[in-house]
């Protein structure tokens, strides 16, 4: 059984049927009647007005969300370990016309507002040194861990202090919805999140993710620069599929739910293994070279993380008893 | 019936079917199995090795590809109507860190090799003034006309000439090759193209183009492009799969028969009204005002194109019986 | 004699004096105690509040205040010949990061309002086309023709209905100041101009141009652009030395009346050569092969303009009895 | 007395001689006289073929020399202080099109192989993480620190090895010159720096620095990209003549002796304050709030540097004598 990440999993099969159900002709672009429907019924779950604009990946996701936040002389605060700085072939650079990165630490990928704090006080106000525009969060984690509603609040009111934007890269933002198990505007908009890049690619998605503005008048600009990405796809109706059969009676939550699930069944088995608290569906465990092979002839796949280390990411389909022999094998070493 | 475009038709069954078989785990972004029989298959069609990346729309491929062949202080020469220049929203510029479109002229958007090489001649070859460093043509054209092999290797003598790249954006390739009825490779490798944008989205595909190298080693740095640009999904598989089917037993190339065909039925209807001939799945007619609400009376619909003309557009899902009606329409106005 | 550009011509010596008089220990970039008077001095000069940056050349002038006006996804509409498309080596692509010089022609390089006009109206508003943000006019234009007052606020009215901002390129705004024998003011902020490139290099500076922003708001921003792209010298006292020099008993006006003088004098001797009327310091005249070699024995050296023609420059330092024999000598030919 | 930035010292008398000397009609941008000597004159310096390019600013040199060495989706390798990272505004990223800053550690802004070698090492090789393509170094550093001839061979070969190119930040290369007493191009092109950024507004120019491209090929690019980002001065005869009296009887030398041996006399005067070794012109010092008070009331002005510590630097213009009284107010304290 494969645990290398939920961006492999297969699509869920109601994902599927939408997708089917998708295909007759229909207007080209963003024109269909899918994607017409998309900012109310985002709006319908977020308790307000949003736009939405639908894109094949995170990176466009997060990447266009920058650029409505910041200009190309200006800087975003992000966590050394952000998706955004590691593992996006510098898109953000791309995107935003070479706008700077501004890393700050954070043990499990986490902010704290002093951390914040402390990089916007070491910046000269002066023209020669590149000024902070907005700051990027990642919820979950890139090490599955999980901001509270109170976390991002505090974190949103020192943007709003300093005039920053705040943006939040959801890629698993539907698994920390189901960890803290509030309102998803709780941890969003009405902890002042500016734009949020919804992930449903790695929640039972094909390749469609929601860019959220609740400004919707920010998104004005962002549709203009998806076309220019290239990421305006001509039969868009099947990204639209996508994201509506997602929030079809919270399919969204029901997936995370099961893939954190599955996580906390892998996690109490070997709680002294663990190197990070498992809030979400990542699992980050202590594992001599030895024990990760021993796991891999018994069939389990999983990445390498640094030396002695490894990553176990879950998701929408590991059900209990897929997961069940996993976690009996790592109690077992 | 709906002739808007042909990237608005349905995706085809058998690539719906390639698309829910490829619905498991697999390794994430282009390490899938799929992904992985892309350069074998496209080598096969085009009788040498090549390099293929799917991206998910014809902007992706088309721009990528110029990146490929042009610095961002050099220039890319196209046709005053190419897709690239009035289409794409600017695209080439965000994609080359601003390279200049540089315009010429051309009946149809074809472009004749005198027109390149007339501007050529305009250039000052100092500092001042930014210098070519490739051209892209689009066949079939924006036009629908179709470039012969014989046209394309002139262009591309020339090209080898001045040191230019040469880019085709093959939006509608399929639709030229089906067209002119010889080998894929003779109106593209063979005729001297160094990059080619493969367009499936518009023949029946649903969102995946193949951005095809020629010279493999040119598809490296494209690779990390890609990624860049948010354009490396990572359920590559599904777009791989998009591809390998229309491969499958020239799926690609029936459909494009099948749309240059129904094409073929209108025009015949209503020789006397084309603007330029039809060549390949695209019809431009004169139209009156008068002329064209009694069509849209009786259920065709499609764009209009400027004052008294219109445009049609054919797709693999046209078959003989469903244009018979709208050709006899047109007659009979 | 020569007549290539006014670009070449010395520095006058009251410039060299300033910067003579400028060489002594002050605070590095524009801290200095010279930068510090320029808003002061130039809002003496239009009446009114602005804000002005000193930077090396003409092209920085320029694109820096595109990227004031124009977001990357966005254009610019300027004439076919407007330096900044012709003669710039591409720099506004790469200043405003991909951003669209939006074409249009008009005689002698001068925009009409109709022009505009169409143009706007050609341009579909949907985001697959790039839609404009800015015009930007040359005056005097690239032909030495001038815009009056009242032309300038015809095409400004415009700019205003259509949400757009104005630019001038005033490379030799002093030459059109003088030609129309108006206030500085009547051809830029009054007639509506936003932001406006004075050229003082081409009339008797060293290496300093003006932005002058008539919102100072805007120059904010500017600040850390021009930071930014490598125009902010550490010794930008001998850039603001320049300009005051300029300003002072208006040397800058008393410069231009004499180039525009000098060129009276030479198109007075040929009135029927004369390809574009006379209005400021460039003269394009009809000159076969053989006149213009006659004229290059007699000592006098200039651009050949095409087949058949010459353009001839004049400039500050061009006294009536530096001109009289070329003159003369054309009126023999 | 003030010692905050050699970038604010006067011009020296020979440097405005030349300017002064060069006020005459000549060809615009560099096509003049003295823009035509750089080339061999540079070249007699390093004992080979050269080509050199004047620019403003050394943020402008950096970065010009940074896109020869490096495509915008890959990285440059820097020190965490270099002033590419921290005093340019960003320039590099808007100059490479977002290629990225990859920073590591050294004290004194000084890197060692190992440093790069561990940073190299860290970096998967797939198309999510951005490559490395370049290494950047100052010399002398940004804390006076100075690389020897071995110093940079070391770094040399190991960019060699993974195939990066080597620039060196030459603000104050001379100052490293002097300070190691060896033959410029043992610090630079025998040691296998590809392309210097050679500072002289530093040492007494007034705003002209030189880009030496030890492969004249690669400067052919760069030529376009110096006019495309505003830098081709149509008076360019006036920074050609700065670079060519500083070459003149080697006055770049004798003026980095001058600083450098004033900044020994003040270095000597209080050994055990310092917080870096003394090897150019910046002294850094442990200084208390109450100290640094005392010494700006003895007419020494100066930089604080964090909390108990500041920042002096010296230049040409401070005679043994200048500092003479600063120093014994030091030793006074």
């Amino acid at each position: 059984m494969r645990f290398f990440s939920d961006n492999a999993a297969p699509v869920h099969p109601k994902v599927m049927q939408a997708i089917a159900d998708a295909n007759q002709v229909d207007t080209a672009y963003d024109g269909d009647r899918l994607s017409a429907q998309l900012d109310a019924r985002f709006g319908e779950l977020f308790g307000r007005d949003v736009a939405v604009l639908w894109v094949a990946t995170g990176t466009a996701a997060n990447c266009l969300a920058l650029t409505s936040l910041c200009q190309p002389h200006q800087g975003i605060i992000c966590h050394r370990e952000a998706h955004i700085e590691v593992d996006e072939c510098g898109a953000p650079g791309f995107y935003t016309g070479g706008a700077k990165l501004m890393l700050v630490e954070g043990i499990g990928a986490k902010i704290a507002p002093e951390t914040v704090s402390d990089l916007l006080g070491s910046i000269r106000d002066d023209v020669h040194q590149v000024q902070a525009a907005a700051l990027s969060i990642t919820n979950a984690t890139e090490y599955g861990l999980v901001y509270t509603a109170q976390e991002v609040s505090a974190l949103a009111a020192l943007c709003k202090q300093h005039g920053l934007g705040l943006h939040m890269d959801g890629a698993r933002f539907a698994n920390a919805v189901a960890s803290v198990a509030c309102h998803p505007a709780d941890l969003s908009v009405r902890a002042g999140v500016n734009v949020l890049s919804f992930g449903f690619a790695k929640n039972g998605g094909m390749g469609a993710e929601a860019l959220v503005y609740f400004d919707p008048a920010q998104a004005d600009a962002a549709r203009y620069r998806r076309k220019r990405a290239g990421h305006l796809q001509s039969k868009g109706r099947f990204l639209a599929a996508q994201l509506l059969a997602m929030l079809d009676g919270d399919l969204w939550l029901e997936n995370a739910r099961t893939a954190n699930a599955a996580a906390k069944i892998i996690a109490d088995a070997a709680p002294e293994r663990l190197m990070h608290e498992v809030q979400a569906n990542e699992i980050f465990i202590r594992l001599s070279a030895g024990e990760a092979a021993s796991l891999r002839q018994q069939g389990f796949d999983f990445y390498d993380w640094g030396e002695g280390a490894a990553r176990l990411v879950t998701s929408w389909h590991h059900k209990p008893e897929d997961v069940a022999p996993l976690a009996a094998a790592i109690a077992a070493l």
